[in-house]
């Protein structure tokens, strides 16, 4: 019974996000009945970490088990075949040990947020990237994401329906750089708190715009409130990027 | 009675092209109605070239007159409001003289073509790279397009219905290069052919997989034969970036 390892990409638009739900059409659900369609197995597939309504992914890690084998590149292009027209694309497939497991087993996510600052509302990457109409200082966004590196208790940043035990989080990197006419936001920590991504991006951007000061974001830190923190950046900007094991 | 000059970027997905035509939306059509919807005024607009159905733009160029003044930064924000479901966006917007014409005036004009070699389909560039499954050779499609560099008879990369009186055109420049996971091909000429860049890159493309050898495509060039060429390359990979003056 061989377990196999998916990295798959997709593009949230329209979708509930990765998790099956009765609300609306999910990446989990598109990717179990492209499974189906290909090995004639009805099967629970394991996502590495959720991502909400309208989030995209570049590298979404998945495991599963069939009773039938199947060679690693057929997997690959026989579900892609089946996904043509749910915008998921299966990146790599492998045969991977039967512990393996993609939640649990994961050591580090990478998330990426696209900022495009500017007067004219994107036309080709609409849906793909934050529009700010006003113009963004990236030096003030960098000077206040410093004090969310580390181990910190990120209420502040926490959607209020947030289900995780403890608000305590290890932010091991943040990352803000001009690509071409966007900002990009990188964050990486080992997990995130239910919205934290953009509650920090939202924030920043609040300094990027002048509406807050660089230290406003420690101040709002060490509220452990999520009232004293920026708005949630919308869900069409944040990628996730990566999952090392 | 003030001429105006747009630059505008848009998302070619079914679209007819830039032209109205009587077979479906263009976007000639939506910014002419946009224009409309914020003065009142129903008028002509000039763009510098045509785009094919389903092809890009990043920096097309447009010009028109209005009866009435309006500030520039109201134009831009006023149309991008009544355009905002057409995936048209105006980048620019700016009072010129009066004998500035958008399609005669234009002394260079530049295209990129986005190509993404890999086995698994884009879900989140999907409509805006050419997917190629077999690796490709850059070297050898570098090599391959020194001989298009310059004044030559283009017919054999020339749509059979393509109206301009000559085929004789001047290649300014051919630039084939890796952009992260993408290889990506901008030419720049005064003017091109119809599906002149498609057919080249479709052509260059042939020697990028290893299917032809680099000097196939001088005898392609000498042939002056549309056969004797490659392929046209998919209109979604396609993307009017400049056109200078």
């Amino acid at each position: 019974m061989p377990r196999y390892k998916l990295t798959i990409e997709y593009d949230g638009t329209g979708l509930v996000g990765w998790q099956k739900q009765e609300n609306g059409p999910s990446v989990q659900q598109f990717l179990e009945e492209a499974i189906e369609a290909l090995t004639q197995e009805r099967i629970e597939t394991v996502g590495s970490g959720r991502t909400d309504a309208g989030v995209h992914a570049l590298g979404q890690v998945v495991h599963f088990d069939l009773e039938k084998n199947f060679e690693e590149h057929n997997i690959r292009d026989g579900l892609n075949h089946h996904l043509k027209k749910n915008n998921i694309s299966v990146i790599s497939a492998e045969i991977v040990d039967g512990e393996f497991h993609a939640r649990f087993d994961a050591k580090k996510r990478k998330y990426l947020y696209r900022i495009l600052p500017r007067k004219s509302p994107p036309a080709l990457r609409k849906g793909k990237v934050w529009h700010v109409y006003q113009p963004i200082d990236i030096q003030a966004m960098e000077e206040a994401s410093k004090c969310l590196i580390g181990k910190h208790d990120f209420t502040s940043f926490r959607a209020t329906v947030c289900q995780a035990k403890s608000p305590v989080k290890t932010l091991d990197k943040i990352e803000i750089e001009q690509k071409d006419d966007e900002i990009h936001v990188t964050v990486e920590a080992r997990s995130f708190l239910h919205h934290m991504v953009r509650n920090i991006v939202g924030t920043l951007v609040q300094v990027g715009i002048g509406k807050w000061q660089p230290d406003d974001v420690k101040k709002a830190l060490e509220a452990k409130d999520r009232s004293a923190a920026g708005l949630n950046a919308p869900a069409e900007g944040l990628y996730f990027v990566e999952v090392k094991y």
